[in-house]
């Protein structure tokens, strides 16, 4: 079964926001064994989607179009359907009482154009909304089925769930696996990888994002998959940390839980996002103590008991100092691993130190060590503070995931590892 | 000038990573004057490939590719635009040695595959790339002009600045601006602005996100637009925060840096994403003094003074806790204001608490007081973790700058107010 996916709305067009619904479809239509051959964006004009819905009903098994089902007045996706089927849009009371009430329970007003999504075009079949107010349909248009979704991700994913995936027989899914590799450059992995690559029946991608490399595994069938994930995994060591949804964070959370072991963190360059990272796993409580943010200099004495004289000598960007804020902060907190982070995101330099200075520091009461990790850096630094925080965060996530396991980082399984790392 | 933006690559349609590249392209294009018509996505073929740049060409002035010109033998484009013209692939030796220097300064080897990058299709044109490795590419394909770019989107947006947006003249750009509002429903806010929408020359387009909402204005000429933009703030007040580029943490970090006034913060369900989000501001060392996530319960006692006996008998997720979270941070940080939140992430409840439920602090030499707001939540609780934390986040700063700027918060024009907010 092959599906096309259309996105409507002139805020995908022009930028204002990421087409995250796309992905999360291709995901989980992949999933399911449906194959999603192309996807399109058009904008919010009857034209464009009357055209693009066309163009996809011919080309395609499947349809399943986002955006445009809303309350305000550039939701055309409803009126271009109708158009396309040739039948007009009729009010649906029920649906109508069901937005009255849901607006009431807000404590707010029911306003007028809230009921446009209580419209639907005569005939089409209405697929329940869980998670808001406005409704899917189903169509069949020239002998294809045609399913429309609110934008408002939540819901989109609501439906989808409870009513579009169930409906789609895609047959047997593809034998795939995605490989999940942190701090290894693109080529170094793939050149490690040719043997596999060089098998007939699988084949490779590699979906590189700041300090990490996703492999994604085809195969032939599944019994292939698993030899091949087999020997990947032997290639790879623990330079892959896991496969499919699973995460840097999740991975080290899932390390500590089976430890009964927790960590605490202490940031200056990252402002909080490595202990983001490690709560957006879910059940993070178990293994997340909490953490301090010492971003003004004065703070890692203040906070975190770094040396006054350490500060001063060298300034806040140091490995001694990494090392002395994942002490201060493992002490601090009571947990048995302190993690830190200090650096330069720019735009600007810090303390002599330049943009994509990064030091890392690892405490637990085994000792402590730093990690000083090679950030690759786009000329303008002015663009680079959001990646360096973002590999800032990878590298320390990937420092704690070796510390656990008690084995070396790999950079390179043909360089010379020396001078990485340091031990103090 | 109007343009239609085609991105290469399997890891798009089947979700392995969002399509930023093409948010940002459209939001560059569509200020350089350039009108996107249609973005479309397709996989790793010869045959996608080909199939979706002719019909590109045939649709439009400009196309801009993006994505399979890495050095793996999964990227296509350069054969596929070889193809299509053709001609051969050519080795460009210039190139070959950059790529050599490049890899070794790193430290690493050369792997012959990186020399793929040196390959391009006879008579194009090669677009410098400074920030990576291989080369943007411009053609003549049927009269329209092709452009290519790399997938990695810092090596992109480089390309993109440094040649091609240069290079096309989309003539007198829209008079089109977006205003950012925080805490109000999408159709209040519709509502509220009927008068502006009722206007010939203007038109709005509502973007929801998790609480916010940002409104689109474009209007017939830039003095409209000026009018118009008058008229929405007189309509909103402070519910919009904001134009443009402007983010809530980029509003509040103005307010106090104009000021000369700091923010430290105490997180708990965030986790950090608070202080990430206010750090994520270049300069934010001026007016973000650091914070304390005391995600462990005791922690909040232990490192910000919350009363041990009233998280005995009311537990973590209570207004009082969130209000003495912010006076111990700002005491302890030595900042003038204290934000902190606490509240019930999921996916289970805690303390008795559902999920959902959130508590935001302030505190100032001026007093403290806190916020409850009220969250929408999905029915599959598990899907709402990363919304509810989004969201607590967006309540948070919305709050701060309520309390920077000396008014209360609004929810709704229309509705009785009292009882969202305490002093104590």
């Amino acid at each position: 079964m092959r599906a096309e996916l259309l996105t409507v709305g002139d805020e995908i067009l022009i930028g204002d926001i990421v087409n995250g619904n796309a992905a999360w479809m291709g995901r989980e239509l992949t999933r399911a064994g449906v194959r999603v051959d192309r996807s399109a964006v058009v904008g919010d004009t009857m034209e464009a989607i009357t055209a693009a819905v066309s163009a996809a009903v011919a080309g395609s098994d499947v349809v399943i179009i986002t955006g445009g089902l809303g309350p305000t007045a550039d939701d055309l996706t409803r009126d271009a359907l109708a158009a396309l089927a040739g039948v007009r849009l009729v009010r649906d009371e029920a649906l109508a009482g069901l937005i009255r009430d849901r607006v009431e329970r807000s404590g707010l007003r029911l306003r007028p154009m809230s009921l446009r999504m209580a419209e639907v075009p005569e005939g089409a079949t209405m697929l329940p909304n869980p998670a808001g107010t406005a409704p899917g349909l189903r169509m069949e248009l020239s002998g294809k089925t045609v399913y429309a979704l609110p934008g408002v991700p939540a819901e989109m994913k609501a439906i989808m769930k409870a009513s579009v995936l169930p409906e789609l027989d895609g047959g047997v899914p593809p034998a795939v696996l995605t490989l999940r590799t942190a701090g290894v450059w693109e080529t170094v992995l793939a050149t490690r990888l040719a043997p596999l690559e060089a098998l007939e029946e699988v084949s490779l991608a590699f979906l590189p994002s700041p300090s990490e490399v996703a492999v994604r595994v085809t195969a032939s069938a599944p019994e292939v998959l698993d030899k091949a994930v087999l020997m990947a995994k032997e290639l790879l060591g623990t330079v892959m940390y896991g496969t499919g949804e699973q995460t840097l964070a999740s991975v080290v959370h899932e390390l500590m839980a089976a430890r009964g072991r927790e960590v605490a963190v202490a940031e200056s360059l990252t402002g909080g996002l490595l202990g983001a990272e490690l709560t957006d796993v879910a059940g993070s409580s178990e293994t997340f103590a909490g953490g301090v943010t010492a971003y003004e200099t004065r703070l890692k004495h203040e906070l975190l008991g770094v040396s006054a004289e350490l500060l001063e000598a060298r300034g806040a960007v140091d490995p001694e100092v990494a090392v002395q804020m994942a002490e201060g902060v493992r002490e601090r907190l009571g947990a048995f691993y302190g993690l830190a982070v200090t650096g330069v995101a720019g735009p600007g330099a810090q303390d002599g130190k330049p943009v994509g200075t990064v030091h890392i520091g690892v405490s637990s009461p085994k000792g402590s060590r730093f990690f000083t990790p090679v950030l690759p850096l786009p000329p303008d630094l002015t663009q680079a503070r959001a990646n360096i925080r973002r590999m800032t965060v990878v590298q320390a996530l990937d420092l704690l995931r070796h510390e656990i396991l008690g084995v070396a980082m790999v950079r390179d399984w043909e360089e010379d590892q020396e001078g990485r790392e340091g031990l103090t």
